[in-house]
């Protein structure tokens, strides 16, 4: 069985793990959003594509979902001593050798897929990880910020504000512009099952969607489209995902979130227990839906969830 | 009083800080060698500048005489888990900021002469730190390896292989077509004093006095110049010396080192006490020899070092 997922970051990473568990034998492509991407300290930062990378690999640090085990910040450290900003992302001193292999290879030429696959090498994910793009996006967020109107890149607002000031709009800046990196398109063209795991409707499974191409090639694969809801009991289960909700002008409801989608993209979709009551609301729109436990406390849970989407695609495929 | 030192790495960042002590409140210019800069993984890597700005701003590992204190190797580890080369170059995460600092400012347009200023801001060195020149210059090493004749950079040859094979020639590659950093003249013109610390001969001093026009400026000074000897008792003090002298056609030698130099650009010479002998031969060679301990086992003893080297200057000026 071929899968496709388009992941964000944390939660997209803890649906991957839970997915190949429970079909171990899938052959696994991830299509990573790549519109949060930075560059710090002239080094290109790809927080999506590590931590899939980390949690799949085994080198993340299970507590905060991000970043490396067994961590050390002498790097970041010595940056502030030298005065230098930004100083609110959270570099450590084992994560910037990703950053450091990443950016001398794009200063070689490599693109950003090719470069990912060498990443991948060392850390054996068990799927195979796809940048969106090798363009340049980068989601920029207008917010309301010290009584004036500016676009301020995602990280900042995310990061750094903790989406804390109202966001009038979300863009992805590059994206009309941008193709989809080499593979993307045949995987979903090959596609079996397409998968969108419980991330951030916005600005992550949204910023894929952004790159011309993707949507159409999801729409035209002929094959289930289903995905979990970010959304729990009208909160996001982690994160902020409320707040950019908001500012695309969608209510933060696991129902408002397949609607958001839509029934030309999305076939099926899985609210939690506790949202049973949206079932018919989301059923209304012309999407399969049902209710199960949604929320990742475990490697179990997730793996539960996984299957619970594969169950659900094979009843849209055999409907 | 405006003393002007050129300067290698540990021998010179030793020697200075003795002449701090020495000469408290004496305005010292160090012209710093940057022929064994080297880019790695996409860094630039200026290990004399950080010899010098680390040992006198308090940052300096004490016992291996370079590289940060307290410092962590983890990025290095995880840069060889990627399989990334050369992993013989022994970067720290603390000292990596400084590379990245570094190699941002030069990537925004920045000379390395004001890069060095930027990072002296924070390391507050109580010298002017100058680099020899804001050009690539490089210094490569014939040597015969694998039975084959090459060229490699002096840090392949000095840190990776240890000096172990034949050196044929010292080459500081780009040294023609470069210019003295900006202050590099105008300090050679306004100085008092002008010292040659117990540097290499070849790949520090030797390089420094490579960039057109400092050698002339030296000489064109009219003030005292001073060297000490790197070798004491026909052996280098520490490092390697005696490998690239013999690549230059130099014996290991504290008499031969002074007569490398020669008067047109030296007027005084401190040889250690167990090469007395020697003294006749140098002051035959025109220039004025002393034989005074020269081993800088502490602080104090660097500070006499200095405070000899400052006697015979003011020797040579009122002879």
């Amino acid at each position: 069985m071929r899968i496709v997922v388009l992941a964000g970051g944390i939660g997209g990473a803890r649906f991957l793990r839970g997915l190949k568990r429970a079909a171990p034998d899938a052959d696994i492509t991830v299509i990573g959003n790549t519109g949060d991407d930075i560059h710090l300290f002239g080094l290109k930062v790809c927080p999506d594509l590590d931590t899939v990378m980390y949690t799949l690999g085994g080198g993340i640090n299970e507590e905060q979902g991000w970043g490396r085990s067994d961590e050390t910040f002498h790097l970041k450290q010595e940056l502030a001593e030298y005065g230098v900003e930004p100083q609110w992302f959270g570099l450590g001193d084992r994560d910037f050798a990703t950053h450091i292999v990443r950016t001398q290879m794009l200063g070689a030429g490599y693109p950003l897929s090719a470069v990912t696959e060498a990443l991948c090498d060392r850390w054996k994910p068990g799927v195979r990880l796809l940048p969106m793009s090798d363009d340049r996006v980068e989601t920029h967020v207008a917010v309301e910020w010290e009584g004036e109107r500016r676009a301020i890149h995602f990280q900042e607002y995310w990061v750094r504000l903790r989406a804390s000031v109202p966001a009038h709009a979300v863009v992805p800046v590059g994206a009309e512009q941008s193709k989809p990196a080499p593979g993307v398109l045949e995987a979903l063209a090959e596609a079996d099952v397409i998968l969108f795991p419980p991330s951030n409707p916005v600005v992550s499974i949204g910023t894929i969607l952004a790159v011309p191409g993707i949507r159409e090639a999801i729409a035209d694969a002929g094959v289930p489209v289903v995905g979990l809801s970010p959304i729990v009991g009208d909160a996001p289960v982690r994160g902020m995902a409320d707040k950019v909700l908001a500012a695309v002008g969608v209510e933060s409801s696991a129902a408002a979130v397949a609607e958001h989608y839509g029934s030309g993209l999305l076939d099926g979709w899985l609210v939690d227990e506790v949202d049973a009551d949206s079932v018919a609301r989301v059923e209304a729109a012309g999407i399969r839906c049902r209710a199960v436990p949604l929320l990742m406390t475990d490697l179990d849970a997730a793996a539960r969830m996984a299957g619970e989407a594969l169950t659900l695609a094979e009843e849209v495929r055999t409907a």
